[in-house]
């Protein structure tokens, strides 16, 4: 049902020099699919990320944490999926640190050189030894060459796995960009479970590094929406393995920074907007844009209000132009002292309110003919002052409820 | 759909002295049904009310709380269902205020001491003329019995009228209370469209009817949602019409306050929680109980978290105990410092997380059980302080996605 989204061409996908992949069948959940991915790491890689807002950060995203703190050099990820390890407690914990410390024996390190990651099923115990049984098939499958498969071995309800990559010269130097995500429901990140790695061969340095992952973040993966469920196992980890050879990137106004984050961003939007696009059950790709706000936060409210609003999100599912839905999802915003005389909404080319109310151009069937195509873009102008913002999100369908409602079973 | 909802037997409704309802089809959005309502009140009533905090109030919330404002005694409502007159700008003020001249002629008052109330579709003209055309029709069939009548006369994609009534004695003196509600989407009142009358023939002073009002809303219909959307025409209006011969109710704390409070409060929550048994593809009624908050916003936060997932939505549907998505919704209600180690979550009788994990008395089978029935009882316990609150919804079915994806057609 993904909304314009093929899965990548292996081809197209570019490795990362210093960055390796592996995967197998653990059998965490279901038999007979790959579940378990293991990512090594070129001695001298420098690693950030960013994690769930949820109060139930589950036990891998509370280890993370700890690990990245510790400030040990990362030498290898370890994702499972069909079980996320989270309102697990003690025995959680314990559970991911075991999955570190056998990554740690099998690609010799510390434990706290291992980040894990799981996604899946909440509140059920992860079964650690099957991870283990598996994880030696991960290390005899390492390449620099399977990120699509690496894609497919993370996802979960995702029908289609996500990966991109972007080359870049800087100072004369190539620079590859590669990154793979999945997520497709509990999604609103901030983080949403998705989990997202992306990784460059560039050099950077650690500070540069840490800011990078939260600006990429704020233009991309928080900026897409499912459902507005937030999960309690969302990461994006941002990697710089430094082999490519460019001169370390250490200050973030700097061109060559400039141009690195440029490419960033544009795999991370491309990742982004291709878990919206592959959204639960979607049929539509919505793209938000709001213009006008006084500040962010405004902007980011008006944007999610129309997002997660399931009376807007089943009419853009039916592409019946119901569109008082959006003039009450602006206005259910919160936004105190909205003045809505002010307000100008379009969708795709087409006013549909000037002024707060019916534009008198507008009519039922230009509304009827820009609901139809697959791809929709709805823009709101506040007039309130010059700060705008984009989101992306799919529509509401049979199929969400149907997904949700037996994704256990 | 509904869920353990019947349709109100007439003989159970009791008639309001000083309160008549008339009702007639003007043919609003759809022919030969009644879809246009009066009520006339007798001299020496009071009227209060709330509305919707939606910024963009539709045209009658404005004229209703100018006219109440005015200050002059309410002696007629008028409700059309078919258009929300909401998005109309000024022509949509004027087409509110003709409909309100029009009463007023037909029951000889001014303009301003009728209120007009409109539910329906948003963004489109409202049809004034053939409100006015239906309108003496509204009059001949005024009657004190036809409660139930002006409750189906209201409705719009309500399954099922909803009406309510209590009687009690008051210092020798039979009091009635009853009301009619309607509303089944958009709707987290606060106020959704939701429309709400209840009328009393007790004597309440006007600043004791006008604290009611809101502390009434606040424990029935700003409890209970459907989809979190908050709709543009949420109006809940009490009515006191002095003819029950009590001695005027001018104190709060009175003894004889506290009994009719409590009398208006069971007729509130009983159409309020009416609302949710009838919300869009109801096939569940959920109740949610938030308790140990350590203030009314965060208990609230807490229940209306759970209320508004999807997931779990779409879980209770299921009758999928898939519990870690009520973690999950817990988690994401935005509780700065929660600490999820001293969370307790309960099931019906089924204690599923205890102290922030799967408790270890949980089995599978339990939770199954009590996700089978039509009722589900949700407890959670934060441990943080001593404020509690309950919600009211239903789950989150096929249903629900055709139902508003085919609102209109």
């Amino acid at each position: 049902m993904a909304v314009n989204l093929f899965p990548p061409v292996a081809a197209n996908i570019l490795p990362v020099s210093g960055v390796e992949l592996g995967f197998a069948e653990a059998g965490i959940r279901k038999a007979n699919r790959r579940d378990l991915m293991l990512m090594r790491l070129a001695p001298g890689s420098r690693v950030a990320g960013v994690f769930t807002q949820n109060s139930f950060a589950a036990a891998p995203v509370q280890v993370c944490r700890q690990h990245l703190k510790s400030g040990g050099a990362i030498r290898a990820l370890v994702v499972n999926a069909g079980n996320a390890n989270c309102g697990t407690g003690e025995s959680g914990l314990t559970a991911s640190r075991r999955t570190c410390a056998a990554v740690a024996q099998l690609v010799s390190c510390a434990p706290e050189q291992v980040l894990p990651f799981s996604t899946g099923v909440i509140l059920e115990p992860l079964p650690v030894d099957r991870i283990e049984a598996a994880l030696p098939n991960c290390v005899t499958t390492l390449g620099e060459n399977r990120w699509t498969e690496a894609a497919s071995a993370i996802m979960t309800t995702d029908t289609v796995p996500k990966a991109a990559s972007r080359q870049l010269t800087i100072n004369g130097t190539k620079i590859t960009v590669t990154g793979i995500a999945k997520g497709v429901g509990m999604l609103q990140p901030n983080m949403a479970t998705m989990l997202t790695y992306i990784a460059t061969d560039a050099s950077i340095a650690q500070p540069v590094l840490q800011t990078l992952v939260k600006q990429v973040a704020d233009v991309s993966f928080n900026r897409v929406t499912v459902d507005g469920d937030t999960s309690t196992n969302d990461s994006f980890v941002l990697i710089a393995t430094g082999k490519a050879g460019n001169a370390e990137i250490a200050d973030l106004n700097s061109a060559a920074a400039v141009l690195l984050k440029a490419a960033i961003v544009e795999v991370a939007q491309e990742l982004a907007q291709a878990i919206a696009r592959d959204g639960e059950g979607a049929t539509k790709f919505i793209t938000i844009h709001v213009n006008g706000a006084a500040n962010h936060d405004e902007a980011v409210r008006v944007a999610k209000g129309i997002a997660h609003s399931p009376l807007v999100k089943t009419a853009l599912f039916a592409s019946d132009p119901n569109l008082g839905r959006l003039l009450m999802a602006i206005g259910n915003a919160g936004i105190a002292n909205l003045d809505t005389r002010l307000i100008q909404l379009y969708l795709g080319g087409v006013q549909v309110i000037a002024n707060g109310e019916r534009a008198s151009s507008y009519k039922e069937e230009d509304g009827a003919r820009v609901m139809k195509p697959e791809e929709i873009t709805i823009r709101v102008e506040l007039d309130r002052g010059n700060v705008g913002t984009t989101v992306w999100t799919c529509d509401f369908s049979y199929e969400y409820v149907k997904i949700n409602a037996e994704y256990r079973t």
